[in-house]
């Protein structure tokens, strides 16, 4: 299979380490390996349809700050240069627009080709044209790793539990959030929360699209989209986020044996993200940068699942198992 | 497909009900329903190679206390007396000889069928045949229900997680157990909190599998041998129990904001069921009688999965997941 890689920081250079680890499962599984036949960051590309050497174009992006000699300055030109099957869109996300990486994922399925994507603002804001484009032209979309990077929630729902009625999925859908409030569990004030949060590089210099809970709000419109076949978009979101929560909100939650945390839900009629009790004890009471997510069924009943939500293996792990459902699919 | 039912107690009660209520998604997703052709309890049996009615078979189970009118002495027999394509193997567990459950499920690889089931017992004494078995005959042998009921770990690890390279599980596969120490967490003494246990229905009469760790150490044994490729019985398991634990240690941990559970651990060289402590606010300090575990791969961390460990429908629930992935399979 050959595929192109759009988006060269830490995710793509994670992806690209990620296949040139798996060559020998790759080729154990389908007798095939993986071609990385082009690549591109934000202004630079590289293409080769006899296939580029994945660990050459890391070091060389880590050596030089670009993957490519050559500039470009239409991206939809350079995918149409090489021939490849599968594109791996992974450029920095754009919430407001949908930005490049809306175009490369429409181009791509336009041409026929299979999807993979770990950007969110595409999916939150065109989920239905971009499924129903992939199933016009017989696409696969696969987007693991837009939601809590290593804790395969999507997955989850589509494979283990499809024989399942899912009731509603509600879970910690943002790392920030949840190292902040855990913070303040310990008797932080939110002020100082956030800034030892942003100092370990876990916030952005401007927090407000993971404080505000926007982040998670994107998520629960994958989710709500993906998993319970709504059509909603983030104005749709009910969202309020963790910058009102005073020190003694988190101290009388505790004296009651419970915390507070950010909570993103998704159910038949709901759509929201606000800060929830939680009791101790309770699957989704976890403390630190994880994602955990509780999904309700009619058989199964509450299952929850927890992991990192972010971080350049975690988030390449999401991509991996995309790869791993588009290449059985095509083994079939 | 046709399936014969081995076992008609609360589980395979519950698998009837969940294949009657599915009739529409099977009928959608694989344009065809699943017919009951067999069911035997311990002593009766009916057949109907035209198919059974679901309903009918549990209605009479509860107002007869028997499933047929038939009565016979050999399962064997009965197995060989009708067509069907894949045995639900659902009968009590036995843990020291495999039992009854043990004899189906070879007689049902040896004459080609594929074997879904919820029986430990077989799995934990003869994993390496049955496996060897299966494949010789190419059938499939599904257990997902061995382990930790409604929660999908094995199938995670299996699907899901296929492309990853797992180091170690760990986890609560006791519900009965976690039930006792989440009420030592309260300063109940261990006596009073299995007696507990026991009126509510969730420990039994003679408690041993369960507080001495025999039951977890099955799940071990199963995990081991289908997660790592091993080939573990029993008697290679470490096993320490939870009828040591004391108010005291109770008490100290939680003084050092930490619990005390009842710990199953797989890992290359690692075979062990042990209480241990764990931090509160981590995925694996979960309360009441919840399953979890904790898998550990190089690329996407620790993904921590709970969910019911028993229970009718919890159990269905695996059988059901189990039932599409042998369905997927022969649509293939």
């Amino acid at each position: 299979m050959k595929v192109f890689i759009a988006g060269f920081g830490t995710v793509g250079q994670g992806v690209t380490e990620v296949i040139a680890s798996r060559e020998e499962f790759f080729n154990k599984r389908y007798g095939q390996s993986i071609k990385i036949v082009g690549v591109m960051d934000s202004s630079t590309y590289v293409t080769d349809s006899g296939g580029l050497d994945p660990l050459k174009l890391v070091s060389v992006k880590k050596e030089t700050g670009k993957v490519g000699k050559e500039k470009y300055t239409d991206a939809l030109k350079i995918l149409d240069s090489v021939d490849y099957d599968t594109l791996i869109e992974v450029s920095p996300t754009d919430y407001k627009t949908g930005g490049q990486g809306l175009k490369n994922i429409i181009h791509a399925l336009e041409t026929k080709k299979d999807v993979i994507t770990t950007n969110k603002g595409p999916l939150a804001i065109k989920f239905g044209e971009l499924i129903a484009l992939a199933k016009k032209n017989k696409c696969k979309l696969k987007f693991e790793g837009t939601v809590a990077g290593a804790m395969p929630i999507i997955n989850l729902c589509h494979d283990n539990l499809i024989g399942e009625n899912i009731q509603s999925i509600r879970g910690i859908l943002n790392g920030t959030c949840n190292y902040i409030l855990s913070k303040m569990d310990n008797g932080q004030p939110f002020d100082q929360a956030l800034k030892e949060a942003q100092q370990l590089g876990y916030a952005e210099t401007d927090p407000s699209g993971d404080v505000e809970g926007y982040d998670s709000a994107c998520k629960v419109v994958i989710l709500a989209n993906s998993v319970f076949d709504r059509n909603v978009t983030l104005s749709d979101v009910s969202i309020t986020g963790i910058t009102g929560i005073t020190e003694e909100a988190v101290s009388l939650a505790k004296s009651r044996d419970m915390v507070i945390r950010l909570i993103g839900e998704v159910g038949e009629e709901k759509l929201e993200v606000a800060p929830r009790l939680v009791p101790k004890g309770h699957p989704l009471a976890v403390s630190g940068t994880l994602n955990a997510a509780q999904i309700r069924s009619d058989l199964a009943g509450p299952i929850t699942i927890s992991g990192r939500g972010a971080g350049r293996m975690e988030t390449a792990s999401a991509v991996l198992s995309d790869l791993i459902s588009v290449m059985d699919d095509r083994k079939e």
